[in-house]
């Protein structure tokens, strides 16, 4: 019996994900539940390997079917090894990034068949849907300014250098996401104010989980 | 254009195949063919990064699922990479293990459905089916004896780890691929003598490739 709630993030990089994430965890935690925050890919040994492999940018020549098959590969092993363990235990498991991410970036932005990522994606996760899923949304302009910003410092890795013509394709996959699932995927637009966009965050969980 | 040759070696560890391979290609290359060795999973830069994942003893919480993915994103990149272009250029491709050894090792040997490794494979692939497949069969026997030798050695790895009763299963997963595609798959049961074994083997490329 799985007792915990599992709630993942999704938006393009620069979306203020992560923040927003430590916003809802302080909240659950303030309600007395146990909070586990993971980041894909990655969050088990093997996957932080197979995460090295897809960030390194020696690998530039990785095609599209590998990168999915690595992403599903980082995926499953999460699923098996942390998720489901951690919701049967009732905790609340939130992670930065999941299935809908393989959506968008390799089907909607690197132009993968859709069937093809959907049948993988499927493969992967088993039966552990999200909850719940927060897409977080930016203007064009406040996109602009902050990737702008992660370049600067030099924080780049070999899937931070895309187009912006993929980014758009990727932001349209989010949107068609949401669009289709629209009791399971709640789409949040960035305000200025981060206390505000997690004040909208909060609320839909509350609305929704609790 | 494809116009070179792809033929694939299958059976269990300890069957032969390496060595059945130098004899094959010695055999093509003295008739003038250009002959390409490959062996799964590796081949690529890529490839090898995934294979060392794979045969990590530490990594032995990994689950049959990132274990299929990992194999297919292996090859994934091996088939793009390598083998298509091979192809083009009129090259003869020989591999060690291809897609029938995910079939047999982790459908029939662990026991993933046969529908979802299916699916993969033929995602893996794309339409880069083997020409040919020559699986090695060992009777009973011999395999024992042969495995002993490779134990005695210390050249085990996490993948050489596996029971007696997974590697029957194993072996019974590649007879029921033989049955199911006999126009591809030809069944050759090693002799005492390797030459023995390798004139069987060239009888069948005459026959069907030459």
């Amino acid at each position: 019996m799985r007792t915990g709630k599992f709630i993942t993030f999704e938006g393009i990089d620069g979306s203020g994900k992560t923040t927003q994430i430590r916003y809802l965890a302080d909240y659950l935690e303030s309600l007395g539940y146990e909070v586990l925050l993971l980041r894909e890919p990655g969050g088990t040994r093997i996957s932080e390997e197979i995460r090295r492999i897809l960030l390194d940018l020696k690998n530039e020549g990785m095609t599209a079917e590998t990168e999915l098959f690595l992403f599903e590969a980082a995926r499953s092993q999460l699923v098996r090894e942390i998720i489901v363990p951690a919701l049967e235990r009732g905790v609340w498991v939130i992670s930065d990034r999941f299935h809908d991410s393989t959506t968008a970036y390799q089907g909607y932005g690197r132009g993968l068949p859709l069937d093809m990522v959907r049948e993988l994606n499927n493969r992967a996760i088993g039966d552990v849907m999200p909850d719940m899923t927060i897409l977080i949304e930016l203007r064009a302009d406040a996109r602009k300014k902050r990737l702008g910003r992660r370049h600067d410092e030099g924080m780049r890795d070999r899937l931070d250098v895309e187009s912006e013509v993929f980014k758009q394709r990727v932001c349209d996959g989010f949107s068609a996401i949401a669009e289709e699932e629209p009791a399971r995927v709640f789409r949040i637009e960035s305000q200025d104010d981060k206390e505000d966009t997690a004040k909208l965050i909060r609320e839909q969980v509350r609305r929704i989980l609790l």
